[in-house]
Formats: C-alpha cells, structure tokens, sequence
C-alpha cells in the first residue's frame, strides 16, 4: 500500500490516505473512523494492527475529491537522519567538485551521517526556496529514504526488515557553497524547503527487495540521476546498525540513505537550480517527487 | 526567575516549576492551575503572557516536595542545534588532539553546526552512558545552550535579544572516535543521554549580558574548564543570525553555543570520561548541572 497524507482545499487539518496506481487518492478516515483525525507517525508506531485497519479501510475508502498531497511525515518528530557520500559514483563528483570540506578520503570508509532539521520538509509540488542561498549554489539530491516502524537500539543489521515500515522519496536538497563553508552540513542542508518527501510511503509488504530499487532524477525533463539502491556503499541494514548503535530509533524516524551520481555540482561547470526549474525524482513503485524551484 | 521541569515520585508527569536560590523547587501550577498541565515549549511559545502568569505564580507557589529535576525541555521537538570550535583555545586543543577530520583550518572562519536529536537529552543527576561508545572516548563540553522564544526567519543580529527565552547549560558529551570515524557529528555527540541539560532555563531578563556569563567544569572535583561567553569566537548575535538566515527558528529550539579549553582531548594523552566519574558544569546564575558517568 502506498500511504499518504493530504489536506483538502480550504481546509487545515492533515488526513490519511491510500494512493492508488492511478494517482488517485483514497480518504481511509471515510472508511473507517479508527483513522481519524489521522497523523501518519501515530499509524506507524501503532504497529500491525493498525496498519490493517489502514489496509482494511483502503479495500472500501471512497476519493478524496480535491485532496492536496502534503509530505507523508509533515512534521517529523526530529531531524530527518542522511548519509553523505553513499554511492561510489557520486563519491568522486562530490570530491573532485571542490565543495567537499568535510575530509580528504573520496569514499568514506564509515557512513557518513547528518541531520535535516523538521523545518526543511515540504511536500510534494511545493517550490524550493532556492532564493534562501544567497550564492545561488542550490542542488538537488535524489534519494530513497527509509521510514522506521518498530524502534530500538542495537539493531542488528540481521534484523533490520523487523524495523522497517516503509520507503519514501526525498530530496536532500543542498545549497553547495553554505555546506562548504559551515563544513558540518547542517546548515547547508537543513533550509526552509530543502527537504520535499513523498508522495507517499510505500509500505515494507511490497518491498521484497529494497536494493533493486531504481531511482531517476530529472531537471526540466533531462535525465540526470539513474542508479538501482544496490549501489548503495553502507546498505540499508548497515545504516539501521549504525546509527541504532548508539541512536534509539523511534517509529517514524526517517533516514535518506544518499544520492547516486549526476547531481549539478557533476558538471563542470556546476548546473545549479534556478527560479522555474523543475525537480522530478521517481522510484519504482513509491511514485514521483516533483517540486518545481522559486 | 529559573525555571524547571520536574516530576515527582512515582509520577510520570513533567510539571513546571521555579527553583529558588536555595534549589526548592516550587509547583507553579499548584499556584495558578493555567499552567497545569505544564509543558515548557507551551510555556515558551506562550510569550510574555504565560512568562507572568509562571512569574506572579511563583511568588506564592507551594513547595513540591520530593521533586526530581528533569531537564528543563526534556523532549525538543526537533534536534538541538550545536556550535563546534566556538572558543579560539578550544579550536586550538581540538585541532592539536588529531580527533577533528572536518577541516584543515584550526579557528573557523564561520559557524560549525551539527545537532544533537532529541532522544540524546537527559537531566541533571542522570547517568551518562558511557558505555554506548564501544571505543571509550567518551568526552564532556560544558556549553552556555540559548532558549529560543519568538520564532522567525532571518533574524537581524542587532534584533537576538527579541528571540531569546532564556538560558540554560548543556553537556555536549561527545564519543571522540566516533566523531572522527563518521566525519559529520551527529553519529559521535548525538547517543542517548549524551545531551545532559539543566538544571534550569535562567529567563533572559535577568541576563542583562550573556557574554558576562562564567562557566566552569569539573571532572570528580577537579577543575576543567574557566571561561566567560565573552570569549566565543561567534557570538550569540552572530550564531542566530546565521542560523536563521535559511532556517525558521521555532520558540523552544536550543542553541548549544559550544565549548571552551579544558576538554578531555586537550590533555596528553586524553583523559576519557570513565563510568563512576562526575561531570559537574556551573554557569553563574543558571546554577549546576552534574551528572555521573555510568
């Protein structure tokens, strides 16, 4: 199942919801009061039982006419966990670009780890203030990211499937010069609006694989990043070992597992975004990410 | 006034109250039952209004008797921003201990920023887990940490005394190796209950100067660390400055300004926090946040 969270227009309140292949959106609350009032991180700490409900509810749930797709964790309940430098490819562009202040080794030999803050995140649609970086250095990073149902810590990587509750889109969104110059990342990377998600969360049950995930990344309709998750350096059990090593993961913690290679700063010279481009990362079977630039 | 969260015996719940100068707490909502209930960021997003409320409620609140101090916001709703290599001779004892893979540079020519995330808070008298670093390099920074009140983006520096709610101490307890092993920081300094806070939010009225503000730390009695903020290479002006440039500060967000000389790395060879140790961190008017090392 593809879970959402939307709004309708004229309307503040968040609800959840099923997406179907065809872009429809299912209203689950309609079909089953247990959902209402709904807030997608109190669905995935409710474990099974309440994913059934959802499931349950989405086999009978009438559309949401005029539902708006906001990200599927609107408001994170801490930063959003990201690896840098985490495909070998988009290791050497990041070193050989320049912007790179963080060390002297091309590819890591420990996964490398910063935060997003809860402010960053916008859903899908909505436009990346690119007008937030001054020196107009803004990139995109096309990434799948992995959305934690059961906590802990110490999580064997053996383990790391009883962890997972689904998969998600985000764009780690970077304003280059800002990460270079504050060297740890936050800053360059934790923007207004830098961190769009979604369009929705497409749960474990229909990931057999997560590795053979392939992800695309288009700027204005031009390919730019094409890579299956297998070419991750540190896989998902490793980052959920990783970071659970000394982290208690919570439900709905979110990790961006990194961008593959052919972001902006690949080029030379470097392709920044600008006012009126527009940013399209798909993954198979989760869906399409696409926010256009302001 | 110095304000606390607490709880009592045998009771979950977070009240707030006021630590007098002798250390009694008192049970504010126990005085004015508006603040029953009592949750800190509310209080600090309430504004000036909810401040009197608290203010007038401690001039007669009771005493809560067998309180236990938690920290002062024991759950943020977002990672707490950290500032690293914030004090010329610190960024000089950091650089010289081979433990800092982030940069060439020895004082940085802007702001370092890395965070902490929630799960990493624990309040004074509680132990730090040491343990969670499998390579014992566990290390304490005492830091002055900023309350922050009225949000906003883009905040002037000539503006800081408007977005500040208070003051109050963190120990940004730091796994040294890790934090060289993972380049970003959040991996090293972000563990659980490596992010000791409190005893108390000191309200920035009664702060006319933070810069005048003493800080010292001792290990098992023996002093560490004598500073004034006056000595921060970025100010707290110049830190909300640039922290909100691009990103909105939220009422309750926390700003750990960064740590002088005198760390555990600064010493040849290191002396590492071991279990049975006590970390005790005063900053004139805050009061003493001490806590074990388990």
């Amino acid at each position: 199942m593809r879970l959402v969270t939307f709004r309708q227009k004229d309307r503040l309140q968040h609800r959840i919801g099923a997406l179907t292949p065809d872009g429809t959106v299912l209203d689950l609350a309609a079909a089953d009061p247990a959902l209402d009032g709904g807030f997608m991180p109190a669905l995935i700490a409710g474990g099974s039982a309440v994913l059934h409900h959802a499931q349950a509810a989405a086999a009978k749930a009438p559309e949401a006419k005029g539902a708006m797709l906001c990200a599927p964790i609107p408001r994170p309940a801490k930063n959003i966990f990201c690896v840098g430098k985490n495909y070998h490819e988009h290791a050497r562009e990041f070193a050989s670009s320049g912007f790179d202040a963080s060390t002297q080794e091309v590819v890591p030999d420990a996964p490398v780890v910063f935060s997003k803050p809860p402010t960053s995140v916008i859903g899908p649609g909505e436009p990346i203030p690119s007008f937030l970086d001054p020196t107009n250095s803004v990139d995109y990073e096309g990434e799948l990211a992995v959305i934690i149902g059961q906590g802990g810590r110490g999580i064997r990587s053996a383990d790391w499937r009883q962890h997972v509750f689904g998969y998600t889109i985000v764009n780690d969104v970077t304003a280059r010069t800002l990460q270079h110059k504050h060297r740890q990342w936050i800053l360059g990377k934790g923007l207004d609006g830098f961190c769009p998600m979604g369009p929705a969360i497409l749960t474990a049950d229909e990931v057999p694989d997560p590795a053979a995930l392939r992800l695309t990344t288009q700027v204005n309709g031009e390919a730019r990043q094409d890579a299956v998750v297998a070419d991750l350096i540190f896989d998902i059990p490793t980052l959920i070992a990783t970071i659970s090593a000394g982290i208690t993961l919570e439900p709905g913690d979110i990790i961006a597992t990194g961008t593959p290679v052919g972001v902006g700063i690949g080029f030379k010279p470097p392709r920044f975004l600008k006012p009126g481009d527009v940013v399209r990362i798909e993954i198979s079977g989760i869906g399409v990410l696409e926010n256009p630039v302001a």
